[in-house]
């Protein structure tokens, strides 16, 4: 990776959904500008090679496993799960030490698998914990993937301003309006920014309101989102009626995740759990359909509108109207700067004191 | 716009044949480059805006109509027809003064929409008059649009010169090659352009000699381009036989008019009024299918075919060989390009001074 | 053509076969980056201009044919078969000097037709003689084309290092992994590199074991490889049991020639003699076919991924691991690229001296 990059690169983003990956096969998917293969080793560990043979640029993912290791479609050479030659079909059989591909360190968490796409040591302190996804029943969590074609900042936007959903979206998930006025509790730190509002609606929203007591009348809600760098947004959204605390009512803890496949088009992985109808897989499978299909009818669309208007411009270079709805947006966009050109900076003193 | 602009901003531009914006629903249509959306008020009045919210830039278009007023798909602030925001759901609903859209002059005349892009106030004096478009029956009269891969220019050369007519159409409107051999009478003044050609043939041609006392018998025809900067070219066409003066005879006055969609692509808008069967609306309407037809079969595939030669080269400066039938083009591409570098060269003095 | 090219002009490259080229019709093929429109002459003499009109950049081929002649789509420009023009139908028909189309050198051999794109005279002696081709039955021989999305190198580089034919290719051809161990011979002169493999196998190739008296037992083989600049590699390919001598056993003669679009697509042409069943129509249209899926759904996909990978990067600076196997196309694109820049030395030499 070149400096400077327009990337935050110390850091873990999500690569794939875990039932993307399996024991047959490989997934070739493009990462942060980098061809990556994935595949799942034979004890089922996540493995992640630079998806490139260093002999002729073939991709690995063309060629076929054999075991845990991977042989080149085109000449034969083979690597093993950490990226180095094991097989040489050609003249005496010799392995330089440049005969490897790079092996990105992986982990699997929370139903995804991360890649830490760095060539500094992968730090396993950085990697986000959203436990909550795994606590419950395994009909209680789903989760999906799309690909839009729009710089992941965009996406970013989208889910840290929840205004958006009184415009947005249609009758199912409809906040009938209420967030739009209201100036949200926006907290952060260096690479955190979080966001929350709380209002009333009537009906409730309807995704939820069949597990009120009443489910046509007024309730509180209570929605909040925390972005942590580079491109992971957990999402907690919940409501109650009469007494019980907004947080004890029905609800969901999501996960937003964006990675970049390169600066204009972005992986969205979506995971998202209830705390009603846990252990039902046929709603499961209706739940995340309807929100996949959401994303994919109402934001998508908008959003890949915004990018072809700005097409390879720089948002704030664009003069931008900011208005209240847009702080936690913006302080999550100044913030991942920050970061990024912090980490540019460092780079390019290291590279002048080598 | 940036200058310098490679179009001439300070004119009248067709966006739109009056049939194509309804007083329901939108038309997004780029124009020179910038995005606009075309619709009719309530009471039937063109109006054009900037397609693009200040906000983030998403497409008005892409939402709906309050009555008169657009509201914005993504957060849902609303414009009024001068571009001016009349609700912004968002906070306490301030309206700062960058909260609006550009709002472009709109002229309905001649059955066409016509757009103002320059930043300059409009000028209306510049609005051509092509008035006989207008007089006779409604069913004397019809209009078209089709788009093409091409710079504009490419356009106004081929209706600048109308000897092609003798070599790319079928027999329907063929010339039997007897307007090449002649040198157009060619007129010009610093934003105008005209040629004509007479010639005599046998057939008269094939759209207009029903309407001649002896069809299969030789006529005198006449034909006369006018362009007038930048893109507009009004074409009259009429023969006769016998004593009658050339313009009494059947004919048709139409006007050819560009819009660049961006460099390499043009709006194209056609209409063509006739002094015959001007009462029959089939007949129109077959009538404005063959004229689309032959473009879009005849001489469209080979404009495209030369811009695909060109690719983004200039034309002058691939030297082509230039002959006697290209007077009328060049001179047309002489004085808009004249009047263009007048148009940023004074854009330059007035920055400078500023 | 501007100075430094990337591609060797004074060389031949194949244009067509010769059954693409008829005495009716036209042929548009973009070499070298130039559009050429092919054509047989009524005494069949296959002719090459440059298919774009001088007057406005129109393709000749999208015109008609009057005998020899070619008549511009657009303005009834007619050019005779050396790029003359014949007749100008505008004003007083005078052709200047400048009104003509380059005329390419062509020469039909081997089943092909043969261009010179240089602005060199032609010179006949670099034509290369595959004359094996054109000894025997004319079921003996076939030919076949196909358009690949490569740099013409990586194609070079498959044919020239025949290891691969152990990796990528099934099993009617497979080589049973014989290849990639051994050292092949290797010769070279200045504009030439050839590579030769000796190896017994098991059955032996399935393309041939048939016409062995022991099908099913181990036989010698022998493949050489004759790459000569810029794009014609000459591969034989025979097998032999017993006292016979290889090069006497069932075997085929080929030509794989090479002849860019542009830098990065690529005009694939090939041409197999075989000893064996060499009057029957029906094999030999079979035989051809299997060559040709063999490559489109082998080779061909991934080169074009390799290709996908390095972008428009150069080879050797994206530094690829190189092994045995590649000597022969490393070597081939040694010379290659020191004709090709001792050609662009002299263009400029020559240039300042004028």
């Amino acid at each position: 990776m070149t400096h400077p990059s327009p990337y935050l690169m110390n850091a873990w983003y999500v690569a794939a959904t875990a039932d993307e990956i399996g024991t047959d096969g490989m997934l070739h998917r493009k990462i942060l500008g980098t061809s990556v293969v994935l595949y799942r080793s034979e004890d089922g560990s996540p493995v992640a090679l630079h998806d490139r043979c260093p002999h002729r640029f073939a991709p690995l993912s063309m060629g076929r496993r054999e075991g845990d290791a991977l042989v080149c479609p085109y000449h034969g050479l083979k690597f093993n799960s950490a990226g180095a030659c094991v097989h040489n079909p050609h003249g005496k059989g010799v392995v330089t030490k440049a005969l490897a591909v790079r092996s990105f360190p992986v982990v699997e968490k929370h139903g995804f698998v991360w890649i830490w796409m760095a060539e500094e040591a992968a730090d396993h302190a950085l990697l986000p914990d959203y436990s909550p996804l795994d606590e419950g029943h395994e009909n209680g969590v789903a989760r999906t993937y799309m690909k839009l074609p729009v710089n992941y900042r965009l996406i970013l936007d989208n889910v840290m301003d929840l205004s958006h959903v009184d415009h947005v979206h249609g009758e199912i998930i409809s906040t009938r309006g209420q967030l739009s006025p209201l100036f949200p509790d926006v907290q952060e730190t260096e690479s955190t920014v979080s966001a929350a509002w709380e209002w009333q609606q009537t009906p409730p929203m309807l995704i939820l309101n069949q597990f009120l007591p009443r489910p046509e009348e007024e309730a509180r809600h209570w929605i909040q989102v925390n972005w942590s760098a580079p491109g992971n947004i957990q999402l907690s959204l919940y409501c109650a009626q009469d007494d019980t605390p907004v947080k004890e009512g029905p609800g969901q803890y999501d996960l937003h995740s964006v990675t970049p496949e390169d600066e204009f088009s972005t992986h969205y992985f979506f995971a998202t759990r209830r705390n009603h109808i846990e252990d039902d897989a046929e709603y499961n499978a209706m739940k995340i359909r309807a929100m996949h299909d959401a994303f994919e009818n109402e934001d998508g669309p908008v959003i890949a509108a915004c990018q072809r208007e700005m097409g390879e411009r720089d948002f704030f270079a664009m003069n931008p109207v900011l208005m209240s709805n847009d702080l936690a947006a913006v302080k999550m966009r100044r913030r991942l700067q920050g970061l990024i050109e912090a980490e540019n900076s460092a780079a390019i003193t290291l590279e002048a004191a080598e």
